[in-house]
């Protein structure tokens, strides 16, 4: 398995254990493919909807030789003269070649239309002509509560599978009725014989047998509605020596009867195929290139210019897929975002601020508009909105480089309108009511770590992270607050960042590291064990003197694995009636002591922050999933996505394996870390911040080329601290937008 | 395939399509098997908890020929030598056999304790010795949020996962404890090698092939926590000739560290483990006993004595493994079982009717306690409550012949209690408020055709069907207090029932059939359509006269199918508004014009009341799986079951095949048709009453053995009419019970 030089990760064996799957999209799409062509397909849009069942199987009858084999490997288990699983950045090629066929399914999504578009070619070189018969098979979504059926509508030239939405009341019908219905695949050539029902297309085998309905004779060509759906295609192709066969497809959703036209000139011809893959893949040049690393690491290089990226647009543009979820995933998303795309960040965050009320709450955990809320924690009250809220938008606006977004003019939710300043102002004054006996903030039903339950669900419980997030947060927007030269505003901001400081210094510190905090009854938690996200925070927002700081750097150590610092240590080994539900996980498990990437990732943050660049690299590297000490065979990962976590007991055979979940806050964190702290290229409001930097130790230089007000900058950094812009020297301090317009 | 002289059923080639799987359980448990071992394993007590993911696999690998095989077929799909699945009552078998290798897989539910029992045996008979590695994989529930591990634990001698509920809020941590967390599987015989993860197994081989992880050095033995949890076990099996090797095991679920020492007597030998069966056997034959069917039709004999009674109780004790329902479900459950449990159906109706409000309002839809409803219908008002309520907490009291029943006090669920019998008079006089311009049972959002919500919803629509089993639930309420001699009660029930079929014959009458109902507008609907259900009941009713009886009857002819009545015909094409939720299912499926045996089952009644048995004996033939005239072949059905629908549109290739769903109140319906009306064996509360019937064409005669009373009792009768009780020949009339015990 390896990085080919187009950047595309590749392996030649299937059998795998873990998370070996690609995902493709876009801003209506969601799709995954492992490496038997396995995966779901998903439409989010007008509510998140999956039509497929997560199988695509290919099927080869070898006329000449009386066998049947999959190209694909599974489900049969075929084992292929050879095999390649090829995951790009926009697509999936899987490569299959048995007795001199050749066989390449290629998976991708395209540009902007929903769906997902398929190719699959068979090639022979040998002497003689070959007669195949090819098969194709979808699984098609089977919770069809009001029925379904299923067959070739030769009017769209597809196979389409009709369903009306699962519903109780009358009412929803009108607003249901627009909802898709149809699930299509439409193949560029109409096949020889098709099947709407798995159990016409297997006829009774299991998965590791040949399909028995899969015959010379094709397959049943009845119009069904009962049973399991799939879309079976079957083509009887006659191979001369030399001679390629190829089929294009879509696959998607659309309304009741709604002509498949606008999707006709997509799969119209081989060309026109690749051409929408070419697009999609400019697409990704385009975002690449705004945003490169030349650092002297080839694996960081690939992950920040390609991987990451794609995980944080999806992340930022799909929303994670979720249908209730807490406001700071997005929040953060989009601040890592705005990294190199500052403008489109604009958009999410601007939504969340306009989900805040007048008072300055954001509630945490909210549901997707016409979805039904799938979290419980949507009941319940987590106070860190606001912190997330101000943190993000600061990053955001900064990307931009532009203050004047900060008299943007957004709604409460309640009523009113204000400066988006003045939104985030509001945020953090909404604290004011929300601090307990010690001066910190209230934990309530759990702060950015969820599942500490137990401290603050009587309302006076306070979370040291809340706190010091707090007084980074004021600190942040009092950076804002500077550009707008609004003193009055400046200074209170500082003095409630130093107060919320001074409340975590009076109240928290431990001796060697900081408490979590206080629950109900005034008793500190935390002391015992070291909880990652206060040595972390307490460094990013400036607490303590500099003899606490190196104890907080001591503290992150301590936790330390070879695939990055666990969120706790030692982890609870059972209920503890004081942290709540956080204590009742498997130890080493999520919060309960794994090494949760995200959290993780602060720690890279703010060891950077600290001025440990080297420490910061390294973590950096440790975290990611192409740690070439924590290779994909001990972390079960491929390393083209950030998993939510490592498993962290070390003893356990299970150390550091994956989570094989996509979705998490690490890679905007990572990101940040590399750009402005490694690389050292910070834009700001005022201009672009050229701090003096120290490079990690294996590093000779770095260089970072970043589109900034649609200009492309390249900044140099040598070991020796010298700067260059654009191959012109440069020295530390703020170079304004101007001179670089100007120059 | 064949029913086998135990009637058992049996097939020797797995590849089916369609259910064909068996259903095993006791008051605590429910499983599922199919033809290649896979199947659910749910525990339903304190909540209903499924602790497997649905597979079982048995792989055998013959190290003197070097090949890894599946005795029990799938999922690498074996070609055997042999090949047997046997479903039983109480257990499912299956046998497989290869190069002389002889495998046999046993599962059952212990008579009491929740869990599933299993035995592997292999045998083989060739002449030199056989060395075998044997693996046996279950698959586990994986979805595990607050984390899990899995491994052998030495001091309980068994594997177990733990997981801890998943849940949000602090305060479910008390209540959650008390749950079971502790999968448990416990072989007799220790393996040599085990795993806990599917990926420890299969190392990354599909379904088709042999798992990579099982080879002679065994499993790798890690007790492991991320990934799919599996219980794997490995034994290593010298066969010498003539040799049989056996291990048996339970699997369940317990509380946290609880001691398995209570299971462990249970698989101490193969006798215990057999002799355990044998308990289920015995039960199994004691409730077969108390009704016992010889009619001239061996299918019908076979279903009513074994497979109906099973799927009854089933649904009775198990209440469908539902978290939401409709209660009509189990008050229709538990009338059936009243046929032979007369007593224990005894437990249920009570229960139902203390959710009872003393005006008389029973809701439909109900969520089991402890859970989460999981069906929108639970905040919808369906009015037929109190209607089956009175009808068949009727059927129930009458089964136990036994008037003073109606004396118990019970309960109202608000407030105040009542004798039974007034119970069910309020059940009857709430409706005296729910009536609507034409006099009839108001719509509401459903009757028990819950999807048509259309005509009621704006509160005036009236449902025809609700109407006339109002009148009929009158009529048996009030031959109930005939037996209590208050012939206020009785004139009054008896008056009301006149009032709604009176109502029901001005308005709904349209020349050939009956209407179903009126919706709010006032517009009559049903006209152009037949509605079954408004046929069936109209004749049980004793609405319309013999005119419009005979009608009726053509109608339903009207709607015949080989495979029973449709629903509706023709079903709607698309949405109505009218109807509503109902005309947008797909044609042919579920209440939109399937044969839906529930409402079939209606009409086998239906017409017995009329009189005609020929037509009744024909369609209790036609509804059932062992329908002759519409095979297993035809209907995707395995004939031990009855599914809840056959597919109604006669022209599709579907026709007839089953929804493979398990629940359905057909089944009550049928027996009683059978019990009551084509044998004749009514036992009511002032005796047993002996109607002159007319034996179906094809009968010479008829046997009926019921328990009554701890009496065991033989009708017989012939087709000229003549009865004989226990060989003694009687007359039309009721026969005391007094007569009966002093005989």
């Amino acid at each position: 398995m390896n990085f080919t030089s187009e950047n595309r990760f590749e392996f030649e064996d299937p059998r795998q254990v873990g998370a070996w799957w690609n995902y493709l999209y876009n801003d209506h799409t969601h799709v995954t493919i492992g490496p038997g062509a396995e995966g779901s397909s998903i439409l989010r849009d007008p509510v998140i909807q999956q039509w497929n069942r997560p199988f695509r199987r290919l099927y080869l009858l070898d006329r000449d030789r009386g066998e049947v084999w999959c190209p694909a490997w599974a489900p049969m288990g075929t084992r292929l003269d050879r095999y390649c699983c090829s995951h790009g950045p926009a697509d999936t090629r899987l490569e299959g070649e048995l007795h001199g066929i050749r066989s390449t399914f290629r998976l991708f999504v395209p540009h902007t239309a929903a769906g997902e578009v398929w190719t699959w070619s068979l090639r022979h070189d040998s002497a003689t002509p070959r007669h195949l018969e090819a098969l194709l098979l979808f699984g098609l979504d089977n919770k069809n509560f009001m029925g379904w059926h299923c067959g070739w509508d030769n009017t769209r030239k597809a196979l389409v599978k009709y369903a009306f939405p699962h519903h109780a009341s009358y009412e929803e019908y009108d607003q249901l009725k627009a909802r898709p219905t149809d699930t299509f695949l439409m193949p560029s050539i109409p096949p020889d014989s098709w099947a709407g029902r798995l159990g016409d297309v297997m006829k009774g085998a299991c998965e590791g047998e040949a399909p028995l309905g899969f015959t010379t004779r094709g397959l049943s060509c009845d119009t069904v509605s009962n049973g399991d759906p799939v879309a079976a295609f079957q083509w009887s192709v006659t191979l001369e020596p030399g001679d390629t066969w190829r089929v294009d497809g879509i696959n998607s959703m659309v309304q009741k009867d709604e002509p498949l036209t606008g999707f006709v000139p997509m799969i119209g011809t081989p060309e026109s195929v690749d051409s929408e893959l070419r697009k999609c893949e400019r697409a990704v040049d385009l975002s690449e290139s705004k945003l490169v690393l030349h650092s002297p690491d080839d694996a960081l290089n690939r992950d920040v210019n390609r991987w990451m990226k794609k995980q944080i647009t999806w992340q930022t543009r799909l929303w994670r897929n979720g249908i209730s979820y807490p406001l700071r995933n997005i929040l953060q998303d989009a601040a890592g975002y705005a990294l190199y795309e500052p403008e489109e960040a604009l958009v999410p965050l601007r939504q969340v601020t306009a989900m805040q009320k007048s008072s300055g709450y954001l509630k945490m955990w909210v549901t997707r508009d016409g979805e039904t809320a799938n979290h419980p924690l949507v009941k319940k009250v987590h106070d860190d909105g606001g912190i997330w809220l101000a943190i993000c938008c600061a990053m955001g606006i900064h990307a931009n480089g532009n203050s004047g977004l900060l008299d943007d003019i957004i709604p409460y939710a309640d009523s009113g309108d204000a400066t988006w300043l003045e939104h985030l102002a509001q945020a953090l004054r909404f604290y004011d009511h929300e601090l307990g006996s010690h001066g910190l903030v209230l934990m309530r039903d759990g702060d950015w770590t969820d599942p500490i339950n137990g401290p603050g669900r009587g309302g006076k419980g306070e979370s040291g992270w809340a706190s010091m997030a707090l007084a980074y947060a004021c600190d942040q927007v009092a950076e804002l607050a500077e550009r707008k030269t609004d003193p009055a505003l400046v200074a209170e901001l500082r003095a409630r960042a130093d107060a919320h400081r001074r409340a975590v210094d009076t109240h928290l510190w431990c001796g060697d590291h900081y408490a979590y905090g206080f629950d109900d009854d005034g008793n500190r938690f935390g002391e015992r064990r070291i909880f990652l996200n206060t040595q972390t925070w307490a460094l990013l927002s400036g607490c303590g003197n500099a003899e606490r700081q190196n104890a907080c750097l001591s503290a992150i150590h301590a936790l330390g694995t070879p695939f990055g610092p666990r969120l706790v240590a030692p982890p609870f080994p059972d209920w503890d009636p004081q942290v709540g539900r956080l204590s009742i996980k498997v130890p080493g498990f999520g919060e309960n002591g794994s090494v949760y990437c995200h959290g993780a990732a602060f720690a890279a943050a703010a060891l950077a922050r600290a001025g440990d660049a080297d420490g910061a690299r390294q973590l950096v590297e440790q975290i990611r999933p192409s740690n070439p000490a924590h290779p994909p065979s001990a972390s079960k990962q491929i390393p083209i996505w950030q998993p939510n976590a490592w498993f962290g007991d070390l003893e356990a055979p299970d150390a550091g394996h994956s989570t094989e979940a996509l979705a998490t806050g690490t890679t905007t964190w990572l990101m940040l870390t590399v750009v402005e702290e490694l690389a050292g290229f910070q834009v700001r409001c005022d201009g672009i911040h050229l701090q003096e930097t120290t490079l990690p130790d294996e590093w000779e230089d770095v260089q970072l080329e970043r589109v900034v007000k649609g200009v492309r900058l390249c900044l140099k950094r040598l070991r020796d601290g010298s700067m260059e812009l654009n191959g012109t020297p440069v020295s530390p301090g703020i170079l304004s937008f101007e001179s670089l317009t100007g120059g």
